[in-house]
């Protein structure tokens, strides 16, 4: 028997349950085995579900259980779902997971575990949802150096500013919106903070550039500063406004990364990537521009994932995965802040005071004793760094001030 | 020595060179080992390549060299390209290839000897050019049951048509325009009359639906039927006309498949396609929409997909990809004029003798003595099918009619 173990039958937990039962067909077929869902563990009662006679709330089943080959970690966090992972790998087992926090933040080190103990710790569901970006970054652009990758990595804010650019609402509402649908938690802060997003750019960083990249060390932005006056006047100069997490690699090795709001010109495809939509673009130096879209989160989605990752642990029991980074300190980083490129901004100024200082200024619009204008990319064709707008502006009252992206 | 050998020199092949020498250092640490270009073979002279010390005119050099591992087929055609990849894998080596003609018609035989011999036949290149597409769809989405693919396959079309839109230019200008851009062969019609689309679709069908589809079996429409009046009435109203390669699941089991121009809703990214970019959506019954966005052709993009087969054929000396399909017969295909659906009209008829026949009708524009129109999805949500609209417009003069897309 080739048993599987879910830790935690929250969304996603319960979602693997559903896709393995209802694939089964094609996932056997995937897998040349059949796949046993033997265990799943969490300390709530499930009495109404068709799986409650698989229900333990014993981890030492599974850990000592022989013929789980593969551990399902969906419990998320870096505390139980880290010792769980932890000694379910260090019993020779393989585990799937769509925790981000953890593998942002512990992937080196439980990645070296597996190596060492022959066995896969796989993570594709842990960005971009349901979308295939990880498995494409190890083995399909490799032959690639890759120079830049950014997207829209967190499907909340991202429901929230489609709802402000549709509907014009303010950012409160917006929210509310999103939580009436379940799109949003309780608590949104992990999301409209930019949290999330940091952990998914963290993570496909470390994929393309080799090293850990901690969460901690990126400047983190989330949409709280956006207001329903800048998406309109975005929207009216054929830009929206999309939270990206990005990271970018400078010619001296070191890297550029950050989470921030960017006005995105409606010419990138990311620009019509609405809802709760996830789109991530990869730039290597062969390829050229690659996108990847669909699903960032949703039960069945991230599930499809999480299942194809059990699938690729099951066909390469005996051959791991070469997925792996080096360990990583802040010195690889570049301050965000000296990444030239243009800038929206919005001041309580009229437009000849700002065509005083910027004389080929695109204007998006103005009210009363306001005006939305994004700069030129007239520094040489890279445009400003932070400190050089802010300089620039230093005799304004900046409103709102947002990189753009073409 | 792991060597590597190139039948072909021309754009893909060249390409294929150059991204082993640039990106050297990553390539190996992706195969886990050195790769060496030893052998490239072509009957031309390129007395001014700085690879012309390993040019040969001799395919046996290449077979009976037991130091080449992988040989990539970059001849394209199915006479002397067949010829050398069956020798090639009978004694041992893996081939990578971009050759779509091939893949289409002999697939399932190639596969089936590369298995028998325990070496692998890859051909990410052949769909979508650098894109990463068939890797995904076998692996990241092995999960899923897949119940459509289409996409946007031929970057010379989705050229023309992107000018026909933004000039206003008919299609022979188009055309010409592509041609001296070098984005059109001087005879276009494998492109043009939807023959390389067909070839792509039908690969992506083989994998999606585990059987071997035909070239030959399926309904292959081109644009040479598309207007400057067509892409622009279908632009005012919201519209672009791509040409899509199209697959369909249907309850029953039997295929829909075929290639032809429809209207693509600007709701889809797909109408944010431009140029010679290509983009694919899949949609599985866990994963939902997930769509695969790049340079469907060009040298380097191309080499790039090429590439990561080489480096894949590498790493999995010893371990097969699970990459097959069965053999198939035309009766696998339902006849794609049975696809219900909406349909973009244009007819020599005014507005008012439309609307005696579709009341509810979307008016895209008219002009002296004709008007475009899209059907509502009145014949249950579905649509018509071909012989429902047909019947439908029997009394007006039809001057042009295309499928809808959302």
């Amino acid at each position: 028997m080739y048993g599987i173990a879910i830790l935690g039958f929250g969304v996603v937990g319960s979602g693997v349950a559903e896709v393995l039962d209802k694939n089964a067909d094609r996932i056997t077929l995937g897998a040349s085995r059949e796949l046993t869902l033997k265990h799943i563990v969490d300390i709530r009662d499930f009495p109404d579900s068709p799986y409650k006679n698989l229900l333990t709330r014993d981890f030492e089943t599974v850990v000592n259980d022989p013929e789980v080959r593969v551990v399902v970690e969906t419990i998320g966090g870096v505390g139980l779902a880290y010792e769980y992972t932890r000694r379910a790998l260090d019993a020779g087992k393989s585990v799937v997971t769509s925790n981000k926090e953890l593998v942002a933040r512990r992937g080196v080190e439980l990645l070296s575990l597996a190596e060492e103990r022959g066995v896969n710790y796989l993570f594709e569901a842990s960005v971009g949802g349901g979308i295939p970006i990880l498995r494409p970054i190890t083995q399909c652009l490799a032959a690639n150096k890759i120079f830049e990758i950014y997207g829209i990595l967190n499907g909340t804010t991202n429901y929230i500013l489609t709802s402000m650019i549709k509907d014009g609402a303010g950012l409160e509402d917006a929210l509310k919106l999103a939580q009436s649908k379940g799109y949003a938690e309780a608590d949104p802060s992990s999301d409209i903070d930019g949290t999330d997003a940091c952990r998914k750019i963290c993570i496909l960083a470390d994929l393309c550039f080799g090293r850990h990249m901690d969460p901690d060390w990126l400047k983190t932005v989330g949409i709280r500063a956006v207001t329903a006056a800048d998406t309109a006047y975005a929207d009216r100069g054929g830009y929206k406004i999309k939270l990206l997490g990005r990271a970018v690699a400078n010619p001296d090795g070191r890297i550029s990364a950050y989470v921030a709001p960017h006005l995105v010109s409606s010419d990138n495809l990311l620009a019509g990537v609405e809802g709760v939509m996830n789109a991530i673009v990869v730039r290597g130096n062969a390829i050229g521009d690659v996108m990847f879209y669909g699903a960032g989160a949703g039960k069945l989605p991230t599930a499809s994932a999480v299942v194809a990752d059990i699938i690729d642990a099951a066909k390469h029991e005996h051959s791991r995965r070469l997925i792996a980074w080096k360990p990583g300190d802040p010195t690889m980083l570049r301050d965000s802040a000296e990444l030239a490129g243009r800038w929206y901004a919005r001041v309580a100024e009229n437009e000849n005071a700002v065509r005083g200082v910027f004389p080929s200024v695109e204007i998006l619009g103005k009210a009363e004793g306001e005006t939305a204008f994004i700069t030129p990319a007239d520094k040489g064709a890279e445009g400003a760094s932070k400190a050089e707008i802010d300089a620039a502006l230093a005799d304004f009252n900046v409103l709102s001030l947002f990189r753009v992206i073409a």
